[in-house]
C-alpha cells in the first residue's frame, strides 16, 4: 500500500522527468499545488495544454512559434545577411535579451553528440543547408556570414565544425564566411580559477589593444 | 515584442511559482516539454487536473486522500492510542518511508510562523483538538500519547508549544501525554560542524548508556 493517493503518485512522477528535478523537489512541487487555494495546478494543466496544441517549430529558423513563421524570421528590419545557428530555442532568447545581434537565426535541436546517441541525422543540418541556400538566393552581393553559437563544450566543437564542413563549397567560392563565437575569459571571471582549456583559448585568440 | 510565443511564456510564468523554482529553471523545464517527442507535457497536464479533481484531505487526519477517510485512518492494525502530529503531508511519508511508527497521524497545515503570516487561527487545532476527544472517546483506557513532530525549527518549536497548551487540561487529568521528537546530532553527523543549538540539545538530552 501507497502512503500517497495514486494521483499524488503521478503528478510527482511527471514533476521528476523534468530536468533538475529530483524526486524530492518533485514532491514539494506537488504538494505546492496541493496546498495553494487558488487552483494553480489547473493553470499549469491549462498553460501545457495550450502550449501543446498551440505551438509550432517556425518554418524558417525551427525556433518555437505560434506561427508557421516567426516574429523574428518575418521582421523585415532583421538583416538576413547573418545566421546565427545556435543549440537551441533558449539560445535565440539569451541573444535578443542581450539585444547585441541584428540577424536571423536557425535552431539546430541540439548538438551532434555520440555519447547521448545524437547523431548527425537527428538534428536539422538538412534544413540549415537549405535556409542558408535560400538566404543566398535572397541576397543581391551573394554574401551570407553564418556565426556558429553552439555551447562551447566538446559537443558543441564537434557540431562547429560539422557545420563548417557542410558549407565548404560555399566557402571556397566565397559566398559564405563561416564564424565562431570567440572563447575566453568571461567578464567578471576570476584568472586563478580559470580552467586550462578557457586558458589555452583565452591566450590564442589574444588580441592587440 | 517578445522573443518567446505567449503559450510559451504562460507555462514558464506557471513553473516559476513553484518552490525552488528560478525563471531559468521554468524555461528549461518548459523547453523539455517542447523537445520532448512523447506528449509529456499533456501527460502532466492530464496527472495535474486528475488530482485536482480527485484529491481531497482525510476527514480525520487531513492528510491529502483520494477516499473520505484516508488508508492509514481506516487501517484497523494502526494504534489508535498514539497521534503523531505533523506539519505537512510529506512528513506522514517519511514516518512511513521509515516503517518506524504504527500509531495514526493528524496533519496541521504548516506551524505557526508570524514572520510569514501564519497564525494559529490559519491552522487545524480545531479540528486537531476534535480528532484527540474522538480518538480519547474510542480508547478503553482513556489514555492518548499525543507525539509531537514539527520541524526542529523556531516556528515548530513555538507551535509545539502551542499544542502543548491546547492539551493542558487533558495533561494534568492524566488522559494524555505529550511529547516532542528528540533533538541532537543526526546519525552521520560531524561533531565539528555541528552547530550551536544541535550541540546544546543533544547535550541537554544525553542518555545514560
Amino acid at each position: 500500500m501507497s502512503v500517497l493517493p495514486k494521483s499524488v503518485e503521478n503528478v510527482i512522477t511527471q514533476f521528476s522527468r523534468l530536468p533538475g528535478v529530483g524526486p524530492k523537489s518533485a514532491a514539494r512541487m506537488t504538494y505546492h499545488y496541493l496546498r495553494s487555494p487558488n487552483k494553480d495546478a489547473s493553470k499549469l494543466a491549462n498553460a501545457l495544454i495550450d502550449m501543446d496544441e498551440n505551438i509550432c517549430f517556425c518554418s524558417k529558423c525551427y525556433n518555437v512559434s505560434d506561427k508557421e513563421v516567426c516574429d523574428l524570421c518575418s521582421n523585415l528590419l532583421r538583416k538576413n545577411s547573418k545566421l546565427c545557428i545556435v543549440e537551441e530555442p533558449l539560445d535565440v532568447v539569451a541573444f535578443e535579451n542581450s539585444a547585441i545581434y541584428d540577424g536571423v537565426y536557425f535552431v539546430l535541436g541540439g548538438v551532434i553528440s555520440p555519447a547521448e546517441g545524437i547523431g548527425a541525422e537527428d538534428l536539422r543540418f538538412k534544413q540549415l543547408k537549405e535556409r542558408a541556400d535560400e538566404l543566398l538566393e535572397e541576397l543581391e552581393d551573394k554574401k551570407l556570414e553564418v556565426i556558429v553559437a553552439t555551447n562551447p563544450s566538446l559537443e558543441g566543437e564537434a557540431t562547429a565544425s560539422y557545420i563548417h564542413d557542410i558549407f565548404e563549397k560555399n566557402i571556397k567560392e566565397g559566398t559564405m564566411i563561416v564564424s565562431r563565437l570567440a572563447m575566453g575569459l568571461p567578464t567578471g571571471a576570476d584568472l586563478e580559477y580559470a580552467d586550462r582549456l578557457t586558458l589555452k583559448r583565452a591566450l590564442e585568440g589574444r588580441r592587440s589593444i
